[in-house]
């Protein structure tokens, strides 16, 4: 089982509380230690790092624990692995270029004898995740143009997403810079923190942090993760099969389709 | 004008070295400090470091510098903006998919308006180079398929870069992972460390290194740079139009195409 972790903000905003914590489920106090991942988007680039070592004892991970990379959307992957070898190849969140922007991808969950459909994208891997990626993006290649609206490539993301998720378990996070879509199957839980701003508790590290000094009245960050990183906030939990488009730190689009109910959700 | 800096070897190598040096000369010793990248082929895998600040203070390049990770390939850049704004969009080197594997591209030139023909593959950026690097790649997708052999490829890339390279200055670092390909209009200098290894010191940097305590008798390493980056060793100047192909710290293949000579070469 993986863990996931986005962030979506109306302000450039770090993700070092939220990475402290959960690089802590890399190899500390958690056991997905086969490699960690995150992406931010800065205006169209997106700058990315991926390593195939746990994140609790990764030099790179403190870069990005300490060093505050500012972004308005970012999506973080920490891995246990099923399916697929530790390598760097296979290592969240994958990244492709499409109508000249980045999207990122990041996944929980195992569609094991998942294959691409054929297409422009291939995997470079051998994870399902990869393969999903690859024929999600091949699909809205297929299906749209550069110019089609958000609202057409959500309903071709939702319905492509909700297929997946009634073969097998998946949580999603998908990033074009613009919006985080998030997917969940069985756990996705979020948080939206804006004024008046308090503190937060860390769950995995002991670590604190003030909001109300690091923000300005008119900050919205909102931050999603399979589980909750902080013991003293209130987190909302996603229903099986509920979908979430993130824009500038709110929900701009959701809904719920309709999937099966896993019970071996890992 | 920037820099560029490769690697092949034929065991995995670290370029702490060579990049200690390269790094100096973004924004300490020299006036490259536009952003920087690097892209480290592990496997299949790419790890990729982008920072649209100068690597002389940056603690990303910090972590490059001191924490070794060991490839076969890689590349690496150190940007003097012209064209295009300085920002993690327009940091090289860019990265691409073909056909499952990753593509990695850094230029040292300007053709300020070119513009990539149609294809697959599009900028995100505003760069004269990430047009060219997917125009490049577009070209080689139209021209070839997936089981196509490197010297197949080979033609298609050589012809390219002579036909870019005849608009203006065009120094290209190209990479597949399996191989990195080389052309030069102004500016590319090699060396190849072998056994009997000895030791090197850095020109930008009080900085020595002994090879021969980091190497075994049969590694081969080459470094292909800009500008020699050491001051004690003998490095072999390319001429203009010159073009090699590296696999396993050796040239594989090499040439030498007919270019105008620039007068302004930078």
């Amino acid at each position: 089982m993986c863990e996931l972790l986005a962030m979506s903000a109306n302000t450039p905003t770090d993700l070092c509380f939220s990475f402290t914590g959960l690089a802590r489920r890399g190899g500390a106090v958690g056991p997905h230690r086969d490699g960690w991942g995150v992406a931010f988007y800065e205006g169209r680039g997106v700058r990315v790092f991926h390593d195939p070592s746990a994140s609790a004892d990764s030099p790179i991970a403190e870069v990005v624990r300490t060093h505050p990379i500012k972004s308005l959307a970012a999506i973080c992957h920490i891995r246990q692995a099923n399916v697929g070898r530790v390598g760097l190849e296979n290592t969240h969140p994958f990244i492709r270029e499409l109508w000249g922007r980045y999207w990122s991808f990041a996944h929980n969950g195992q569609l094991p004898d998942f294959r691409a459909r054929p297409g422009v994208y291939q995997p470079v891997g051998d994870t399902d995740s990869e393969n999903i990626f690859c024929d999600l993006l091949n699909r809205i290649r297929a299906d749209h143009g550069p110019d089609d609206p958000d609202e057409a490539l959500l309903e071709t993301i939702v319905q492509a997403s909700a297929e997946y998720a009634r073969e097998r378990v998946f949580n999603l996070l998908l990033s074009n810079g613009h919006w985080v879509f998030t997917f969940c199957t069985t756990r996705l839980v979020a948080i939206t923190r804006r004024a008046p701003f308090g503190p937060a508790q860390l769950k995995d590290a002991d670590v604190t942090v003030d909001f109300e000094a690091v923000t300005t009245p008119s900050d919205v960050v909102s931050v999603i993760a399979t589980e909750p990183l902080t013991r003293d906030e209130q987190w909302d939990t996603y229903q099986p099969g509920e979908w979430r488009l993130w824009r500038d730190g709110l929900v701009v689009a959701s809904g719920v389709e309709s999937i099966p109910t896993w019970v071996h959700p890992d």
